[in-house]
């Protein structure tokens, strides 16, 4: 064990060091004109409020819960004796508080490095493009790199707490049951900062968009809006907050899936099939440090996007490489039936894994760029005006859903045969096979983590560049960089709800190994949830619905607070004479503090029904209708989460691409058919769908914690 | 059991007496003018020319299939011997065929009596309100008693035929599984009508509208608009014929399932339990004609709904006092644990049944009526234009799914644990409670669907008097039919959804039951269809995704549908001078034609993916796989149905709201904004919302069919 501890732990140091050097390398570059950084403070100011706001917020009801699930786990489990079930439930509401910290501090991680590289970023843009693309994918990179190590670290140090080096069999397998309060505290963080982030960002877009652009006919971006500040501030705090507390509960949720299937082939594989998917973690974050390095865009290129695959190609290739190892090195064995563990079928199923997450990227770019059918046909239909681009926006975003469905399917059944065909005679065999494709998908997550923060800090950069009336050669290359950025941001949306789905299919199975051993049946025996049971039936309806119900009030939660943001802009714009003309500065903070207000008050409504819906299903209709719950809440939240991240995705550049000069261009008829679409897309893409990747896991890790309390 | 066969076809001739009463009331009512007759006349031979091409069609597809299912079957139970098979396949073949033409029968009656209903109800207008209501509801309720005769008859005839009078157990238990050839057939020819008339209907009426009311500025059903005939037709072929088939098969389906349950309560009930559903569907049409009488409306009221209310009250009281009767003589008995059944707990179920139904009513009357928040918050929105009416409106359909889940997922509870207080020790025994608690609610069918024709009727109604330039006080009483009408019609799409949930509910046990049959396991035991199996777990996730993918194409096929009528009514109205001055006539002809190639032809798309994705399933994954395929395809199915009927009702009574005077009235901002949400919810509420609910009962009883041929 102590070789692969070694791995795990030069792997952290490794990226420890790489972050510092990295901050040091943003905070030495330079900050820009006096404009350009009063801007971004303003920036900054309103981005900390809003986050130290919202995270009282969220951890007064952290505190309410772990209270709850500590008392419930300790009645749950009262009939191992008292003793035993202080230890059980205590366990489980340290790793809670752990992960909840641990989301916390990502999800600050994500916007200090993002407000702090923005300015620079900017300033970068002088000196050219090379420049600023480095200093924005750099303070992404920041990001990727704590937010992966972090939860490696969370959950190798609470395992090892746990009783993972003592040797005792009973304590090594009862560990990862435990690290489900780490995944359940990482999600309930993560969902409430995407939620609080996501209706900031779109009430306060919305809002700034409908008086500003609409009403009192300015730019975006310009300064004389009193909205702008917040706007900005709703890029960092939607984008990277959010964002960065959701891939870190994500890749905590894969990684305790993985371990508690790994439980049930403890016969075979031993401690070593709980530890492999934290090795493959460490990998991940060495290859990605390496791959930052290879990112280099020729100075005069019109697609910068092309510098950033090759970063990541060589992440995946490294990953190969080093994966095939790894599966040889941990997966040599001897089968019940006597022969050797085929550890290249294993492999393959990692190989499985990687393939996937190309081909969402692909298929993302499919259906949400301009370049290709459903978008241009988008496009075409606003010809007609905003109804027809509605209805064509919505085909474009329920047909999207399809191929991803597909291909998860194809992925789980592969895996599935590959593991089987392997583990022959070994029940789960097939599962971990599916676990370790999920491990192979999420293996390059540092470097995916990296470019997604890259897409809020260049439109940051973007929009100081703007306000701050800097000259055409500038603004051009933050527009490149802009543009890239948009993309990126797609593509690992994509990505994200790809890695979700694995994960959960994970998590789902590893609900039903807690309940059989719960039922004290053996670890290698099926727990058979019968579909044909009423109950169950009812709690699979009851998933669906959910779904439907969470996406309803986040999409009506960005309304409500966007609705505040326009009475605001309206009353600045009334009472304080000159700002139109641009005499007088419009009150920036008064604005960002009414967003704030606004978002924290609006997101605790979608936020409880994925608390409370769960424990209500379970506690009535007990386990068996909590696993058809999950499953169908599993399903159509990622079905859903589908549709609306491509359709939004898919509007907004049905806009662009008419803005660019095709179908008439700005200002046309065709042109206001597709902004009506782009608005109607913005809680899609940014507040519901970003937050049902939350919400799936969040069920999931829920009803693991809550498993003992469920008649 | 001859008691009862006589209750069936004593109800089945006095049905047969009314109808064609009716039928001479009708045809014996004035015409009116003869510039009301050409206009009704153009609308008939339109709707009938695209009948009969639509039939066509269906036929041809419908003839693949049979062969395809015949064969399939005879090989799948070639294991019984070659004689069996072969009669056990061609009996699902002919139940097929009569299944299909029953149900093309009913949207033919539908369509027939509507179109000869509407000209006379506008001329029955000119001697008041009571009179034109009468001919409507009277022309609606020839449709209703048709479509649930037809469907009793039916099943009764091939029941009986099939062995259910032969006193041989093995043979009465085996019909109902046979009969499900029938209810597939139904459903066939149900989704194809549903979406080629969707596809018609909101084709003509978005082309009419866009070219029309937006590019050349003439009011809603003028003469000089080239699509306007086209439009009219469509309210037929979409809203009755489609309707008409809809409800046959519903109908159909729920008895099927209820028959099949009934089987595995054999050892209990005898034949009483199988025959039970039609019975009850006799009384049914008895008091539905009884209510049907009692319709009278005051000639000076301002809400003709009341008097409909009535006639519905009426009904149901009948129901009630009948059902306890039957209850009482049919489920009397002894349990194997010796106790005699408590026959009143069974009637609490049909009671159960029926109290879902209005409140279902209720629930959609509430997020669909201007009258309440839901569709007055639509309208509010509307005043920051259309992007947030679209989002408030999405907002309000997705939240309107959550009571009707909880109220089906109530029922669903309470019936199976009376089912289960009653037959105690009976396997099955709660299920039995479902389906009587279905057959209660279904047992108002006659008069619902009397009230749901009625609103194409009234509608058309107004078209006519519109077109022919009657007199304001006539225009004022078909205007208050016409509301009244649109009530009707969107209860009614509550009552259809909710009652397709039930069914289906009812269909996937039978399924599961066939499967049981099959396997040869005795009918008292479980099927165990697994969750934690991976290929469940992918039926399942297919499910949810062909949901998605059906919405998608049924959407776009509108889109390009109405590109067809776009461009010929713009190539009219440059080509033919003098159209727009009123001096020369339109070719209406020419637009019908083109609508009815266009819908025709766009409807295959979607209607091929329901019936291949079930048989891909099944082949590939096996029996269990395409158990998780249905459950979650219906649950999802219902959820999005909900979501799409009552989002696109609300956006159409928030348009009318403004057009009130309410937000500024008609020409309004606002009421621009109202308009672009009414456009985008027409495809969502009558074309992919309705062929929804069949589509979820065409894959059960598609898969109930290819059962057999499950790996």
């Amino acid at each position: 064990m102590s070789t692969y501890l070694i791995i795990i732990f030069i792997s952290l140091v490794l990226a420890l060091f790489f972050i510092l050097f990295l901050i040091k390398f943003i905070f030495t570059q330079e900050k820009g004109s006096e404009q350009m950084q009063n801007i971004s403070n303003a920036i900054k100011e309103g981005a900390m409020a809003f986050m130290k706001r919202q995270y009282k917020t969220i951890f007064s009801l952290a505190l309410v819960t772990v209270v709850l699930i500590v008392i419930a786990n300790y009645f749950g489990n009262l009939s191992k004796g008292g003793n035993s079930a202080f230890k059980y439930s205590s366990h489980i509401g340290i790793a809670f508080i752990t992960g909840a910290l641990c989301s916390a501090l990502s999800g600050y991680i994500g916007m200090y490095m993002a407000v702090n590289s923005n300015i620079r970023a900017a300033a970068g843009a002088k000196k050219g493009l090379n420049t600023a693309l480095t200093i924005a994918l750099r303070g992404g990179a920041v990001t990727g790199l704590a937010v992966t190590s972090l939860s490696l670290l969370g959950v190798t140090i609470l395992f090892l707490l746990y009783g993972g080096i003592s040797g005792n069999d009973a304590l090594i397998k009862e560990a990862p049951s435990l690290l489900v309060g780490f995944g359940f505290g990482a999600s309930f963080v993560a969902l409430f900062a995407q939620l609080g982030g996501g209706i900031y960002t779109k009430a306060a877009d919305v809002g700034a968009d409908l008086v500003g652009k609409v009403e009192a006919g300015i730019p975006e971006d310009d300064p004389r809006n009193p909205a702008v500040i917040a706007d900005l501030v709703g890029d960092n705090v939607g984008d990277c907050a959010g964002r960065g507390a959701d891939l870190f509960e994500s890749t905590a949720a894969e990684n305790i899936g993985a371990m508690i299937l790994g439980v049930a082939l403890y016969p075979v594989f031993g401690w070593k099939g709980i530890l492999f998917p934290l090795v493959t973690g460490a990998i991940g974050i060495i290859s990605s440090v390496i791959g930052l390095f290879f990112v280099k865009a020729d100075e005069n290129t019109d697609n910068p996007m092309s510098a950033l695959y090759k970063g990541y190609l060589v992440t995946t290739i490294l990953n190969l490489i080093a994966l095939f190892f790894i599966v040889k090195s941990m997966f040599s064995g001897i089968l019940p039936n006597g022969t050797s563990i085929n550890y290249v079928y294993l492999y393959l199923c990692a190989f499985t894994g990687i393939v996937v997450s190309y081909m969402f990227v692909l298929i993302t770019d499919y259906y949400t760029s301009y370049k290709y059918r459903p978008v241009k046909s988008i496009a075409e239909a606003s010809k007609t005006g905003p109804a027809t681009n509605i209805i064509a926006g919505i085909s474009v975003g329920m047909e999207s859903t399809a191929l991803p469905v597909l291909l998860v399917s194809a992925a789980i059944f592969t895996a599935y045969k590959l593991g089987e065909l392997t583990l022959i005679g070994v029940s789960n065999g097939g599962l971990y096979g599916i676990a370790i494709a999920t491990i192979g998908m999420l293996s390059t997550c540092a470097y995916i983590l990296a470019m997604d923060t890259f897409g809020p800090i260049t439109d940051n950069a973007g929009g100081i560049v703007e306000m701050s009336g800097a000259p055409d050669e500038i603004r051009l290359i933050t527009d490149k960089l802009d543009a890239c950025g948009n993309t990126t941001k797609a593509l690992t949306k994509g990505y994200a709800i790809g890695s979700a789905a694995l994960a959960t299919f994970l998590l789902f199975f590893a609900y039903l190994e807690q309940v059989k051993t719960i039922l004290g049946k053996p670890l290698d025996s099926w727990f058979a949830v019968d579909i044909g049971k009423t109950q169950v039936f009812i709690g699979a309806f009851l998933g669906a619905m959910v779904v439907f119900l969470f996406t309803s009030t986040a999409i009506r939660s960005v309304g409500k607070a966007a609705q505040y943001v326009i009475l605001e802009v309206r009353r600045q714009l009334k009472d304080i004479p000159g700002i139109l003309e641009g005499k007088s500065k419009p009150d920036y903070a008064t604005c960002v503090d009414i967003v704030t207000k606004g978002a924290l008050k609006e997101m605790i409504l979608p936020g409880l029904i994925p608390i409370t819906a769960p424990i209500v299903v379970g506690v009535i209709l007990g386990k068996e209708a909590a696993a058809g719950f999950l499953l169908v809440c599993t399903i159509t939240g990622v079905v859903m989460a589908l549709f609306l991240n491509n359709g939004g995705g898919a509007w907004d550049n049905a806009k662009k691409f008419i803005e660019l000069g095709n179908l008439g261009g700005k200002k046309s008829e065709t042109h206001k058919g597709a902004v009506v679409g782009d608005t109607v897309g913005d809680p899609f893409k940014d507040t519901a769908g970003p937050s049902l990747h939350v919400l799936i896991k969040l069920i999931t890790t829920l009803t693991l914690v809550l498993v003992s309390l469920f008649s």
